[in-house]
């Protein structure tokens, strides 16, 4: 498949909501965005899809729980939550620094290559949202360009 | 705001110039990557924002002090500066291998949506360009494509 | 360079094969990612570059061989191979929970602009394919949107 002259480019916005009751959580979002997809009508071109907030992430990986927990774990050595005092951030009042920092580790957002109408994707890809500082409302936004 | 059918895809590209006297430094730059989006012209689309030098990150989070701190405290201890003989890379006379391994941390680039001639943010995210080793002229490169 | 009114849009895809023998390693693979962009014909658009493989990154950096030494002791610092029961991913058989953590660090893809034809990079950016989980084929995709 090397090159298509194509005609129109078409744009596709939507927000994806989540209020998750944990701190953290790892949610597979594949099937929504595939939805995404298929509501927008796009056949080639790119799908961004991001975190609206600055403590999630969205990120590609293994849907797989075992590996969901050496994550959790291995962040949280990495960025521990507690002491809250530890980090400047937490004297502002809020309690989540920890999730600001956990979150560039994973990652904002991720762009998926959009080939004859699917998700381009290799054997094992999946999309997560990575909640690190849970308990409200928070946004994904999925942005399809192409035609 | 499902499809929308578009007749023609405009680019643009403009590089924003940092000289930052300090080793490490953050500086939000969305009120230049907002200009550049209005100058563009370009209602619907993506915006890429990247670092172009390889010791500087592009990263989108909050604009608090006390965050950027931590992050700069957390980064030095994660990959330290000193003692620079720590890193093979500096045996080429250069001292900055913490700074090329800060920047993956934090991320080359981030993509934004654009949505009618806005960038499509979440409520606090904000763009910064993050150096890591300072003391000269370095580019940030902004390319939207759309329409 | 401004604004530039275009009539097309066009995609570009191609699949680069690796099967690296060693666990761990990273390779340069800016030409081939070059030379997927003359085939295009694309002008001006964006090429997404991306591991299609959970254990593996593609990223930004600089080609000198003791920065890849240095990454690769930092990130053996950061999640180490060994002891593999230390990751409950690896209670499914696998040994290779290491390599999903260390991808996650380095990222999964890049993002580049391309104007005139190019690669628009800065001065030493150059495109790396990096492997945590070897001695099996796996893919990177390239995808270019432009016109």
């Amino acid at each position: 498949m090397k090159e298509k002259a194509q005609n129109r480019m078409k744009s596709y916005r939507r927000e994806l909501w989540f209020e998750v009751p944990t701190r953290r959580a790892f949610i597979n979002i594949t099937p929504q965005v595939e939805s995404c997809l298929q509501d927008s009508g796009i056949n080639e071109g790119l799908a961004l899809v991001n975190a609206m907030h600055i403590t999630a992430s969205v990120f590609i990986n293994d849907d797989e729980s075992g590996l969901h927990h050496d994550y959790e774990t291995w962040l949280e050595e990495l960025a521990p939550h507690e002491p809250v005092a530890r980090y400047r951030h937490n004297l502002t009042g809020e309690d989540n620094a920890d999730a600001h920092i956990k979150r560039q580790v994973m990652g904002r957002e991720v762009v998926v290559a959009v080939t004859a109408g699917r998700l381009d994707f290799g054997p094992w890809e999946q999309i997560f949202y990575g909640e690190f500082d849970g308990g409200r409302k928070k946004r994904v936004l999925v942005k399809i360009i192409g035609d």
